[in-house]
């Protein structure tokens, strides 16, 4: 359509293109979540409703978004990671992060009633802001997956033994922290153990592990493949023919979107899902 | 909390501070709006309900972040100005980008079924991406706010032509779009009044203007300020006093946010609102 | 010419526009120039040689770049600055930067042995680095200019007392060091007049006040003109006719670049000559 | 020393730390050479002198800069190499670049008397811009110095005949741009050898090849290892102790820093190197 003098103002926008050949990776965060939880009484240390609706809204992302090859969520935040191929939006930062993170508010607001059915949701509702980060290498991408996971152990930890000095304990939460501080992880399984006969490791997973979320490929026999190096040598998007691609992507779309909880910081998790560093989507399973 | 060996990952996170003493739009854009119209039926050339629901949306996103001075949205699309002083989130760009666009989404999704009582979401849901662009100087913002002013009129003349066409005068899309190629706006002006009888002037002004957000305070006589020139001559944030800053605050919580539909490229608008390029709180009108 | 299966690298290559309608100020630096000092022998606290140089370096670079509108330089350090209305390289930061550091630098060198005739250089040879930073108003870019010159005075009365306690006085380093520790501009003023009847304010002006590198125009009344208040109302690059665009250029090339030494704080200095402001050259003198 | 009202502006400066464990390249370009080719009457297709200025100059470079690993000219620019782990500079962007155009201008023009003993530098002077880009991968990495090389074959294939049909066979510009449009390598190839008796195999390899500007180790014999997955699988910079950094540095140092025409394209080149891409230094060889 016509132009008027006013268009020179595009030429002020920058260009936000993520460096070519890396992993990206979107975390979005919860905003003022401290509030939320308590305005809506979450349960403390952890609300399974709470996490089942991120992880809802999570699946959701991954099914409009099939570039996405994983998701990592624990609490209030979740990870989302483009194969380094990915040209989606031309890579620009804004329109990756910006559409993830609206994605996953969509669903997250519209769910809502299914996981909290008591409680509407008033405003201010509930929100999340996010970021993207380029990682070179897989074991760049394998370190940001495993600091998050490292981090959901430490706080579950913590804040399991914490609570139950409070909820168990009647500690109040100054005591609590007081109590705690200086502890290591030792000091805190015995803690639980002893003083409230809770045996840390038969926590659930979810709360122990996070969350992963992945299309639903059948698991390969590790050894079979080397991925991690593979996907370090590619050195720019494959060109596939048109049947490819499209084969390619039924595949993707046909593959269910699962949330797990496992550890993703061992080499076993990686090696018996090649399709996660390889980008090439993996045998789809048959229903039962 | 104790550190972990894989915290070297954070370091791989760029700066994205947006440079300070420029005025930053933030700028969202429906994702793929031309299948949801389709999808739910909206009306055309303008579907009313489907405006007035972008229009409360970010009339939240307003109430909510108070540091927005302006917001102009037409069709599928909303921009979001803050003031060149504001220091919200460090001005951090992804931060601005993604707490707009998901709070923006969490109040549409939210609303919807308020506006289009009917008629459910189902997924795909709606959503939305952004970004953030800097304007040094007053013009350059008026500018910016015009450029999409003058689009709104473009895109409404022709819209509304098109589909008078089509509704109205039994034409196919692509006949009418042949007739109206290499029309100018007189042309379709006498097109609408010679064939429909429809006076292109007397169009609400919601499709003819767009909507404007802004915080509801007392307009003034033009030439009692100069604004603009204030503004431009400020060169860093101005320190004040914690009272002052309170004030301000509570001034801008008590304006009601509110939408109307005005010529904002003229000079008139901004010299009757002195706040907008000001940034001080204007008079509150007593309630009646 | 012929392309090759590698030409894909240059997608790498990430986009360094800097935003228009800004002043742009590349700063460069010596470096390493303390040992330069030493092993070359610079006089302290200042070694006029060594300015000279500097100056003659700056002088060629902006004779070589019309579009450096004013440059200021202080002990091993130069600041140039672009017109917010600049587009040469479409304001590409490494190219500015770079073609800057590299003609400062070749100027350098070369002029070396016509300030300090019995000293060769020798490897390793005198290098610059730099960056190039962009300020929205003529408030702050009048603001980065004082905060240079406020640097100038406040290392200058430093080191001018400093070294008379060492060379006059008799002091180690570290005792002057010491002795000067806490002190006040004018405890120093008071220390150089009445331990060795040195009067600040009779110091050279090159030393006080740095170096100012300008073209020679004819000085305008202050008052009859309000350059700042233009240069902050344009909003993009002025389309010139070429006629107009060829008679600056010329003007530009006829008005001899000079060096002064003068305060640049106050605004009589930029009242006197509105073209730094304005970007259209004044009136070249006539030749005596 | 003291602070003034003015420091804010230091705000302005924005951040350009380039991404943590990718391959940074600086390539830096003559500016308006074909001029200065013109000035200084520099042979046509290759100026052996001009070739062997750019040279000394980058070596000059890599021994004032140990940090670069490697350096790659061809006519009037020259790609530098630092490894993925490098730390200098933090990685600014500005920094690494102007240093290091900074640097080789500095040495160009002070060498250039060197190698035009007859033909003294007269203003307007030599200089270079530069731009840095980075390279996730040990394959882009290599790729990139391919492009680089395959580059300069092909010009100098074309420059050769294009020359060679000027100055022996008589043709203008103008004929021998046009009698070479269209033409493949093997026309090249065989227009020089059946109307020069010119085989271009026996070319200088300097011109075929390139200038590779390397340090001195003992080359290993291929199939000992394997730096590039090695270096792929480099995650962060490796904390070395003191000692180890400092034997390094140490033989660095020692290290002489060579010129060579070879083949960077293949993977003898970079087997009997392993130090390019593991950055630990080889053995220094024997001097004889």
């Amino acid at each position: 359509m016509a132009n008027s003098r006013f268009e020179y103002v595009k030429a002020f926008e920058q260009a936000d293109y993520l460096l070519p050949n890396t992993w990206i990776v979107v975390r979005i965060d919860g905003r003022g979540f401290t509030k939320l939880c308590t305005k809506y009484g979450f349960e403390k240390p952890n609300d399974r409703r709470a996490l089942d609706l991120m992880n809802a809204a999570a699946k959701a992302v991954m099914t409009e978004l099939p570039d996405i090859t994983i998701g990592y969520g624990v609490s209030d935040e979740f990870s989302f990671v483009f194969h380094k191929t990915c040209t989606l939006f031309e890579r620009r930062s804004s329109k990756l992060v910006s559409t993830i993170v609206s994605t996953f508010t969509a669903y997250y607001v519209h769910l809502w009633s299914t996981y909290f059915t008591d409680m509407p949701l008033s405003p201010p509702f509930p929100s999340f802001d996010g970021r993207a980060v380029c990682y070179p290498s897989v074991q760049n991408l394998r370190d940001y997956m495993s600091w998050r996971q490292v981090d959901c152990h430490i706080n579950n930890l913590y804040n399991t033994t914490f609570w139950s000095l409070v909820q168990l304990g009647g500690m109040s939460g100054t005591e609590a922290e007081k109590f705690l501080a200086g502890t290591v992880s030792a000091d805190k399984n015995e803690i639980l153990f002893s003083r409230f006969h809770i045996n840390y490791n038969n926590e659930p997973e979810i709360y122990k592990k996070g969350s992963v979320v992945i299309r639903d490929y059948e698991l390969v026999d590790p050894g079979t493949h080397n991925a991690a190096e593979v996907a370090d040598d590619i050195a720019e998007p494959v060109k596939q023919s048109k049947t490819q691609e499209e084969n390619d992507r039924k595949r993707r779309a046909k593959a269910r979107v699962m949330v797990e909880h496992l550890d993703i910081i061992k080499d076993d998790f990686w090696d018996r899902r090649p399709w996660l560093l390889s980008n090439k989507p993996g045998k789809v399973p048959k229903q039962t």
